[in-house]
């Protein structure tokens, strides 16, 4: 509904450029008398920060959430919870050498069509460093499920696919996904992994990656006809992080390959439980929940920002060449993980909220 | 932010069951002073409409769309535009066997669960009848957008994967597009096609399609970050559609599989012209287009409602089978591509107008 | 966010000119298996109908509301509500002289500098028609809320100034307000209104009126700061209607000649009971209701379209003068009555909704 | 649409508590390249901030901006502009004595019967300290109006009445408005109305006001039918301010009072122009600009905090006293009256980009 909201009723509004003096954003509409610190948010922003591993951006973030509204006495009020993340390591001096050009695969050229003015520090607004902002209020989502949906409430995501490399998802494991660097479900894919992104890193290319998020715990009724079908919601969500090029929702695209008996999970009553003989629903029907886990995927390009040269143009419109040299993660792709738990987090919630709205 | 609503400026809302009297949609926000006819709407009813061809429903329905209001001396004034089209060929008695049943992949059990009543004729309000509102708003904004963006626009779909069945889309034409029943953009694929969907359906089972959108003079600068990034809308849009399980955006999936050099589309000034050498980004950066042709995918799965039984649950939650006899799409996604048109007209429209609103 | 749209979890979209073949309105978000039919709305749009009494438009509207979707089996089912009211007695040749004349008090003279294109028919979509599509979402506002705040939930409006006469308040009597033509709450001063208002009309001209709501059995919490106010949401519900001019909450223009001590209702627990000890805020604090009686009033100016002849211009820009002719109520503030207690009623049952998202 | 959001296209997000940290905002929706810095906004700003004049709070505030997003090179990028104001003054330990009592005239009881919770420290959310992000909110409004409606735009406000003291409307002066601490239009009511607030604090007690705001330049056409009406959304924002009870656009509550000859503004052609004889419909007709100044006025109640002792009950519902004796203003009225500006300018400039969305 807004550019820099997102949300009906669980809404944040995101802020700030990746070489400004912060970031940050505001939480509004949240359940009042719920516990709520900085730690308990700082949990998921070390998930998604830079600068930890080999694989990441270098650039050195701490990434400390302020809180400077909406809790007292460590519980929310059911007003509006703003947070700040101040930026420590913006080094702007890495792009007075491209200011003038466009990157390709990035944002520059159609910023600069659409408002005549854009800040080329850093990539300005265009920056993933936005993305900071939604983990934390993903962070607070993930609190206020577990508090009223239940301690059976949980979202995981994982990094199934990393660039030509798949791994084996029947292997998925939530403990080993917290443990690696690459959030990847199957230990096994771990090692050769590690030797692919070294060399791409080193070839001065990238890599994309899909990502896959589970949710539990969800209960049946939450989403709604028509245009804020839980799917569709998290199209959008999903859609509007960086780099994000396409959302699976269960089968995904693999469903159009299947015949009708196929794809059309069976229901089953197992000792007074309604059961689902498959997911490729991922547990949504009608655009709305069934029960089952919420299963969705989503692509995301390889990084744009490489060290190999491309063709493009200058803001005079003169064809010249770019390479770019900055601090960047050779696979964004994993650094997505926590961002898409956190959009998903905030869909789930919104959809909570509006259905206790009109169905009590 | 509504249920029922699609849009910010340009927007529709729908209503209506399969088996009511009629269905109908309020088109608000539209331009003023644009000349508009029931005629020009029913050109892409009746791409839609069933009962056309043996691959489609055989429920004869004519879709006819009266305007009842926001129309002045064939102009429309700026007031909203109400549409009805009058259901004619329900036959509820087909839906009396089943009532008590559950279909698997279809919505009866997620309904009953969020609402506690559902309407099981045809499915209610579930329908994809519900799509014909769509299209019928969608006509008016492609009509709108040719008058203010120029008679260079033009969005045509066509369908590139027909069950196990791709097509040649290498070959995509446009008039062979509008001349064959399955809206194939390769003339090569219809015969086969043909026999492979007559097979599905006397098989008793149905198929799934990948549908792809492609706009044409859609100038650079629509779209707008964060949380209202073109793909992130057409996202929304698209999967709102019935049986839609993912979408795409230019290269889609397959961009996690390409290396950042094959992937950032290069830019090159060619006679004055900014002109891209590839358009993986499928004409979207940031969020914003970038004046190349918008390409977007998605995939339909395979109609639930078969003849073949299956394994569920009644309302009384015993387990019992089912086999759908109603007058069903052998492959719904055929019918899914005026649908995918007319919503990405209105998405195309409704940035076209934010982006005059901020940017003049 | 919407022009034609009104509500946030309970929204009503409206549509239908004057003297087009209908009028109807969309009411989306309502709470599912609620019992509704035709008769239950129909009650209020009796109520402000036309042609009953001698003080009203002598236009002849049946205004029987039709149910198109949304009720399944005598109940709600969660989708959206279409309703329909055909247009019977429209006499546009009433219109045709007056076609290329600003009528003072109007707005055919914005319309046509806003939209370049005006319906003049019996003024199109800015004519008070509109307000039976209202009247229709708030009877269903009010059966929603009597199913699920309680039966001790009751709204009733009424006429407290008659051009220049005034009435006592003090002896506001529900029964009475249901029984006289004029929505007056006091008995004593009927008869003087009755030769009031012939004398008026019978002068070719018209008067204005003021008129008081009354909520009683709200419960304390409803409304939110600091832009969804109840009061600020009430506010904006009533300055919609049609020759609306000022709102005010409980004390009103009054409050700003209190003192602090006068103003500010003090608290007393009584029994074990919360009591206020007046009423000055008109049961809103901080834009929550306290659970007291809300309490709103809004001023109608008086008919525009009056015989006397006044002064204008034409579309061509000539000074020209004009008489109004048509069927108009000498004073419109009278048939306001039901539609400012429809649009408060929407107001009040999407704040529950609001609440019971928000805090469960 | 939001809880702490204001606007459709101009939208912006408040946060922060009386005796928090900071308060700030988030702009959204502002068109880019529009010169603006720190300093532009600060002159509003000082306008509304305490500690200036005997006649408000003795609370020491700089109330000094900064801006930390949206603005690179001193000029808007169309990306959201975050604001933050530090709180310098906060003096908690005025509430101790006072945070388990209800405040009569306050929204300490709405608060904890809908939270659950509240912040007693100044009020929290409650505080009219909100409106300083309203005011810098409304500045930058301001400054695109100035930009893309021209020089001629200009908003101001003024005291008309003070509790039981009125002034001469017709004396209206914009440059002795801009001198005095009372923003009275009228320089011979100031000596009286000194007297007369020393009074009334003297004898701890307080009174209300009644602001007029005047927008000249505005051009004909903006506002539209029938929930977005500029009338509707001026009435919104005006009452969505601390303490306003009541909201009247041009003639307002009068209307009532007037014959229709009186009421309805008479159109001429002078030399060419479009002109109005009079201005009861203070600028707007049917919810849309004329291209007359557009007049509006509301009301505000005596300050709720006051020295002399009030009965009301505690937090355990036990009948006690409370006597208020932080810093108050004795008029909160006279600070509102930059408070009302800001919301116009919003209002006024968010239907200038809407108009233009959908009129071109």
């Amino acid at each position: 509904m807004s550019f820099n909201t997102f949300g009906k009723l669980f809404r944040f509004t995101t802020w700030g450029e990746s070489h400004g003096p912060a970031i940050g954003c505001i939480v509004d509409g949240c359940p009042p008398n719920i516990g709520l610190s900085e730690k308990d948010i700082q949990i998921d922003m070390d998930r998604r920060r830079p600068g930890k591993s080999k694989f990441t951006s270098q650039r050195k973030e701490s990434d400390k959430v302020e809180i400077l509204s909406g809790v007292f006495n460590g519980k929310t009020t059911g007003t509006p919870i703003s947070l700040i993340i101040y930026n420590e390591d913006a080094k702007s001096r890495d792009y007075e050498t491209i200011k003038n050009k466009f990157r390709p695969g990035h944002a520059d050229y159609t910023y600069l069509k659409k408002y005549g003015i854009r800040d080329y520090k850093g990539g300005g607004r265009q920056s993933a460093r936005e993305t900071a902002a939604r983990v934390a209020a993903g962070a607070i989502a993930k609190i206020v499920l577990n508090k009223i949906v239940g301690k059976q409430f949980d979202i995981i995501g994982g990094v199934i696919q990393l660039g030509l490399l798949g791994c084996n998802k029947e292997k998925w494991n939530k403990k080993e996904i917290r443990k690696n660097q690459f959030f990847c479900p199957d230990k096994k894919s771990i090692k050769l992994w590690e030797k692919y992104l070294l060399a791409v890193r080193k070839a001065g290319s990238s890599c994309g990656a899909i990502i896959e998020l589970r949710a539990n715990g969800i209960p049946a009724g939450l989403g709604a006809p028509i245009y804020s079908k839980l799917d569709s919601d998290l199209a959008s969500a999903l859609m509007s992080i960086n780099a994000v090029k396409s959302v699976s929702i269960g089968a995904g695209m693999n469903a159009a390959l299947l015949s009708g008996e196929e794809n059309a999970d069976e229901i089953r009553n197992t000792s007074g439980v309604t059961k689902f003989k498959s997911n490729n629903a991922g547990g949504i029907l009608g655009g709305i929940s069934s029960g089952q886990e919420i299963v969705v995927s989503f692509s995301v390009k390889p990084t744009s920002s490489i060290v190999n040269s491309r063709m493009t143009i200058d803001k005079k419109g003169r064809n010249t060449k770019i390479s770019v040299k900055g601090r960047h993660d050779p696979c964004v792709g994993i650094r997505a993980v926590p961002v898409g738990e956190a959009m998903m987090a905030c869909v789930l919630l919104d959809h909570y909220l509006l259905n206790r709205a009109q169905c009590g």
